[in-house]
């Protein structure tokens, strides 16, 4: 396992679905920045299961608690641990599922990678409770960007058929980040929200579950960031997102689209804007040959479908090798985009915030 | 600048466009590998230009020289270097381009990151003709790759508005990459070929350029590799696919399909195939939990269109800061996707061979 | 900071003295490895203080706890997380020690590097007490080597003018670390013990401290190890040695010595010992070109002395930028070479197994 | 092989020592940098064989070629490639050397490690000529550190039983440094260097060799620089350092001597100079947790005797698993150490300049 990602701002996730305690260690974080733990909390919130009907009843605990990396409730120059403690896991349905991997979960590759003794409880490392941690680190990440003038927001782009209305690449703001928390679920448009929503229920009414994308953007980075050819914002960018348990797809400003495009409508021409080089469109995202151009820096992830759906599904059993029909219970998200919203952020906050540590200018 | 990538497999790639040399330092091949200079020369010549009617007339040096790390034409344990000299340069736009920055290019990220002596010259280190040493990596990855039973294929899957039929993902075979070259330009069905040729043509005529997407797959990769959370297949390849220039999307298996599915469609059944186990569908591009699963690996990378055109495009003077008009001229590809084909390939084959030998089965 | 190390087997270790727990992250433990909790909490409390008269009084928690990466006494392939909860700090002396830095303590360069908002209570996180992860995570690592028939001892060589026996480069064995571990204090020849005892107690009773030297020895490690150039085994080992506070000089093999050898005297012969090439001296310490040749590996470790003193020492006020005479009271290890003993074995079976689990052959 | 070492500035070498050319690749180098070609030859000169009576006869071609980073002779903001051809190799021998590994070399070692096809004529790509691409980065680094006001200057401290005076570690200067290059062989002491010079000659016409020491300070870093645990100061230059051939103890400030010292005498005190803190002795070589305190960085290096001696010697015939004896015959040095002393200064200037560009402040 390489739980860890990030330049100067190493963050290192531990824990298993179902162990004692799942956490993050986070070195490299600039001493004395105040933690505010409240705004942490809240940002911990969104992530947090059991809101509404759109996720799963389970219940996670509250709050993590600070092992290392805090004095006076301030950064300490110290490597950060934060750890969070498990209480709430049902491990009943382990012995099958070690026989029966899951359609859709890692449960047959983590035994071909790790051997028999791998602990796939609740999907042990790879369970998406994983991404509480790197909401903690993000959330740190976050307020840090925020006293430096840099904000992250992100809300549900689609769920299923249901699209949202897309961030406006030039002149996306605060504002529209603060509407986005302001609804139901966190979209631009509240009524393309409640159509999402009918989405998600209607799978789970089906046994069913639906995916989804979100989409980041990312206001107020310095200019000139970024380190081509393998260490640009988008190589870092894919590779904190991709560390998102399912994530399958990743664009940057026009993404896919700029397949069907000419070059003539691709390139952001630039202009004046007082003494400021600014692009009149951004189709690219914010970057440049892997550099911020200093225009807002969007990008999408594609979510896959919550693998665990209640009906039955065609897998095997590994100890009699014949094919078998599987049937999972338990309390499953239909939909883990809506909980992904803050996740993302808080991958692009941890990868913001490297850059700017990182950086040598 | 970190222009290098890989674990145990480390490929660092060096030069600029109108510098002496451009070249590659391999570290961690294995050693005792033959390398046969005549499949090298035909996979490099799949990226050269010059070839057809869609791509630039520019012309480069035929093969490069190796300064170390072979012995007796095999691997000798040691780095391996290899440059192509630059011959064919014409730096004499390079004066106005220094002040005036093309849209789409990185002419003005690469003055912001480095500074006014950076050497953009035909865009410098940021150039499409890095590629080439990366496909010389690339092309010893595959021969060594083959060896082991495993075979990295692409082929054009858009250009503009056309599609190319898609690799079955669960079926893809060697006779297909075979079939793809065999054909005019590198596509499974020749009738879109022709199609997307003769959009490359009607941008081309129109003194525009076109984006387009590659869709590569690996089949015979041993299943259980990939490190999560971060580096996994996906990340991993990742981070390799968006140092090409003018990548902006990357898409594993069903990719952004996934936000409209449903988990009961999306989910890949297990079966047994006598003692195996298989998936009869690969939505998730052979990789679960960031781990091969044994199915062939399929991803696609989308490029935007080739920024440099010939239309008057829209710039400013960073020296004047003003708006001013700018005229491109010079040898362009139309459309570079025909060319980034083995270049996908080769980035994707130093990946899996870096995995294999970063391995700790 | 980065406290972390190695490479396929990532440690990283995090807390301050007077933090609310110490503690460290292991990323790359095979799945399936036993973790006899015993054996562990053996080797930790041969760095424990307080057990004799030539330690510090002050007491440590007993055991760590493991927060994740096993599950059953078994490594379950996730990450590691084990921590030691802090619960015996006295921290009133802080206020004075931030203005006031100690001689030979980090306090004035970690302000310099981190500022004041920097955790330096009890040395903070350059405390000697953040060895305490590190023996864990060396613990665990000695316990998996064993089986693989690789050993790795240590003991005291040399505390002030008083030297210990040598091991025997050639054929130091289990026998020479059962020795040690026998005697009063970890040495080979417990009369030089004794004498070290006299040393270390006429040094407290002066207000002073002692430096001293430890030897290690690993044996058993697979021939054919090491990347030259930057990443041999002398590298590695370094790169962890000199993470353990007060290392000042490491040697490798004759070490020192050889500067005033002839080539003659320093080269190991080569003999075939039956089917075997092995060497009849062992100067080089087991490592020839920074690859392991089969031979045991044999470094020393020189540290300097405890730079707490109860003397009266001068220092400075940083605040009014004043000469001072600092007088430092409290609990300090008049030596703490007996205590680095494990630690250096820590260190080393770490890298040994990082060693292992990076080999790609 | 990981023939790479630093964080922001990359120094990989490449090339085995009969092969076409050897090289170095250095990303990350800040763009704008003046390079003087004349003073990196200088340089390079003091390495360069062949000079005085104490090296081998052997030439090597003058200047390295720059391939890529530069542009009107500064640094241009890409990776720089510089190599140097190959062209007086005599690979005769070789065939013998693969069956009988000379002892104290790593003939014996690499083929452990990469098999039969490794290529290890001359020592291959562990020969000390690979020292040469490390003394252009270094060179190079040099001449950008100078610019800041940091300067590394360095000596033989000692060949065979002969002591040349040591660093003042307070007050070390440039004018020490100058004085050094201007002795007929590096050494503060003319008269010492005199008696060096016997016991290199004595050493040779006893068809023998004998190792020595370098003493390294650099002087003008700033404070505050430096990561600990395993990333301070001591640790990347022992990363660096240790990858210099024939290096086998690592020392810093007092080293080795610590270990018979009390606290009282080991602890540098601090005092105001005016403004600032310094410390009255530099014991600790300007170094405290792994950060600098302003004081001259101190270190030492021994260097084993060259292992390739004319007189016979035991070893083993691979193939017939027979004791053999063996002659090496060739242009050897007799005493490896003049020319290191300026490799030595590479290596740390490199790690210099990457630790500023690394520094987060």
């Amino acid at each position: 396992m390489t739980s860890t990602f990030g330049e100067k701002l190493r963050i290192s996730i531990f824990g298993q679905s179902h162990g004692d305690a799942i956490g993050v260690t986070i070195e490299g974080l600039p001493a004395g920045e105040e933690i505010c733990m409240e705004e942490l909390y809240a940002f911990l919130q969104r992530r947090a299961p059991g809101k509404n009907d759109m996720s799963t009843t389970r219940k996670e605990a509250d709050m993590p608690r600070f092992l290392s990396g805090i004095m006076d409730g301030k950064t300490a120059g110290a490597p950060l641990c934060a750890i969070i403690e498990n209480t709430s896991q049902r491990s009943k349905d382990y012995e099958k599922l070690a026989d029966i991997p899951r359609p859709g979960h890692a449960d047959y590759t983590a035994r071909l990678r790790y051997g028999e003794d791998v602990d796939m409880r609740g999907g042990g490392h790879f369970s998406g409770r994983l991404t509480a941690p790197l909401c903690i680190a993000g959330g740190i990440a976050k307020q840090i960007l925020a006293r430096r003038g840099i904000h992250v927001g992100a809300h549900i782009a689609q769920i299923g058929g249901v699209h949202d209305a897309a961030f406006d690449p030039v002149h996306v703001s605060t504002a529209d980040f603060e509407k986005v928390l302001s609804n139901f679920i966190p979209v631009l448009d509240a009524q393309q929200g409640e159509a999402m929503h009918e989405a998600v229920l209607a799978a789970r009414n089906d046994l069913d579950s639906v995916g989804g994308q979100v989409e980041c953007a990312i206001i107020g980075m310095p200019k000139g960031l970024g380190d081509p050819m393998f260490d640009g914002v988008e190589n870092r960018i894919a590779r904190a997102v991709y560390g998102i348990p399912a994530v399958k797809a990743l664009e940057f400003g026009a993404g896919t689209a700029y397949a069907a495009m000419h070059g003539s409508e691709a390139n952001d021409p630039f202009y004046m804007d007082g003494e400021d080089v600014k692009t009149s469109t951004n189709n690219c995202g914010g970057v440049l040959g892997g550099i911020t151009n200093g225009m807002p820096i969007v990008f999408r992830a594609t979510f896959k479908p919550t693998p665990s759906i209640a009906k039955p599904q065609k897998s095997v059993s590994l100890s009699n090798k014949q094919d078998v029909t599987l049937e999972i219970h338990g309390r499953h998200d239909p939909c883990i985009v809506q909980r992904a919203v803050p996740v993302v952020e808080a991958a692009a906050a941890c990868v913001m915030l490297d850059m700017i540590l990182s950086s040598d200018k």
